[in-house]
């Protein structure tokens, strides 16, 4: 009851996608329901493929520049909201701020649908809890941890509420590794359609779709903020010149880990390349203890608050 | 611009699901990133499965009974949200009219996610744009219509907005058919989790959802409103009884149909039998054209204040 929400609009859509044609394939017996009357089902026809979920809520005048939020690997655009010990996520932190939000499940993920499995997609990717903790950068744990005793496998000092961590795995989705382009080419079209400069704020897999959509239409973005990209595109910046104002964000705990130490490296050779990406690293700004998902850690609203700050003096 | 929302809370929570461990099945290989470093995935271990994503957006008293609303098969909560034609949907109407809304995914749907494919759930159901544009009577088409020429073949006078088929087809998710348990469980432990007695808004499959759990948990429902309940389960309400303040809701062209005669007809029969059940036929209202996705149909705010007042008088 502490604040009041005031928007002059929401809504959602579903943008891109192409058609897909089946042919030559042997009907489907199927029950829709439990004791109900089978069907039978004809998979031939035409799908609808590669089309994105962006869900809106305008708070602000609609002057500011809007902002698009961008999710990573095997997460949807939930992630963004309450976090996972029920407090305040980005999502809310933003629109009182008076911003207008574009909260995006990227192809193939979330409200967006996906293709028919395995006529035209193989099946997806399912990262296990243990895998998405040791990943995640919130602990170190091994194959015979459990979900339950997960919590105690925590980094001494981590900003994750590693007690919710099973909260936080209801959330994950299955997710494919060979549709890169086709979310790349729905970010393009949401770029278009929104039809206003607008910042990016992308979070790991999301942080190369959030680069690579600045670099390859540096006139529908006006500002990057990437939150832990998984990966940079250094190469695509020196082709075709990068000069968006980008902020990089990274946790704590890169140290500990097998991959980040080198994206890391990635990120700081890009940032010493392209004078307009600045990073902040959060340790290094005396914040610790923040895991990969610094969007729902402890102090989840003080890193906002300074990304807030960054895009109000950048803009 | 006409209308300014005013929330007092949003968000968004997962609920239920339980663990599901895979073991003994060989590693991965995968890439997550076009030109990433390949990375050996281990499937076994743990996963969450059975799990429900809710979204919240309170513009009530809080005095008010909440606005469940729970969608219909191959949908997500994004059915309840814009049209495909870009108007206003039931979401925002509910909304302007001062009631607390719950927006859910059903399990293994939208924002849920999904168990792995093909280790623990088989692959899912998909539906092709003919056969949804018949089974939703929008119209009647052949196996050789395409996506580009279905409009053409709408029933004459149909309240879908017919030249957006294609943007509804974008919304449409594959779906399993082995999971109705897993989805009441679900509900159920949404109707705890709100803690307030709720009003249910289902819709086809989800129809069915919104009668069990009045029949199950009386005392969480307030008053469920099917809209074209792809059933009715008629045999529990004999066995459990039902007093339930319910409407269901028929739209038109059921004559035209292959199966709606006979769902009509145990509609019918259950609103015969329970007292407490009134059925409002749109057409025999004076209302017609409206196909099964009346949410959605050119006239779904006539439709969705029918509701409304007829909440007003039951409550």
């Amino acid at each position: 009851m502490e604040h009041y929400l005031k928007l002059r609009g929401m809504g959602s859509f579903h943008i891109g996608g192409e058609v897909e044609s089946l042919q030559g394939k042997p009907p489907i017996q199927a029950t829709f329901a439990a004791g109900g009357i089978p069907v039978t089902m004809d998979p031939n026809g035409e799908y609808m493929i590669g089309q994105m979920y962006a869900q809106y809520f305008l708070a602000g005048d609609g002057q500011r520049p809007p902002v698009l939020f961008w999710h990573g690997g095997g997460l949807t655009g939930a992630c963004w909201e309450t976090t996972p010990d029920g407090r305040r996520g980005w999502v809310e932190d933003f629109l009182l701020d008076g911003w207008d939000v574009y909260l995006c499940d990227a192809v193939e993920r979330g409200r967006s649908g996906y293709a028919p499995i395995p006529d035209i997609w193989p099946a997806p990717i399912s990262q296990t809890a243990v895998d998405l903790f040791t990943r995640f950068r919130i602990g170190r744990a091994g194959k015979d941890t459990t979900l339950e005793n997960l919590p105690a496998h925590a980094f001494p000092g981590t900003q994750f509420p590693a007690d919710h961590f099973a909260q936080f795995v209801r959330q994950v989705v299955p997710r494919w590794n060979h549709t890169d382009e086709q979310i790349m080419t729905a970010y393009h079209a949401l770029l278009k359609r929104v039809g206003r400069r607008s910042i990016v704020v992308c979070h790991s897999q999301g942080g190369m779709f959030g680069l690579r959509s600045a670099m390859e239409n540096p006139d529908a973005v006006k500002a990057v903020v990437a939150l832990e990209p998984a990966a940079v595109p250094l190469e695509k910046a020196r082709q075709l010149g990068y000069s968006t104002p980008t902020l990089i964000v990274l946790g704590d705990y890169i140290d500990n880990d097998d991959r980040w130490p080198r994206i890391r490296d990635r990120i700081m050779q890009f940032s010493a390349e392209f004078p307009c990406v600045q990073v902040l690293s959060l340790p290094d700004a005396g914040i610790t203890g923040n895991s990969h998902m610094l969007i729902m850690d402890k102090n989840n609203i003080e890193v906002s608050g300074k990304v807030r700050s960054w895009l109000n003096e950048s803009l």
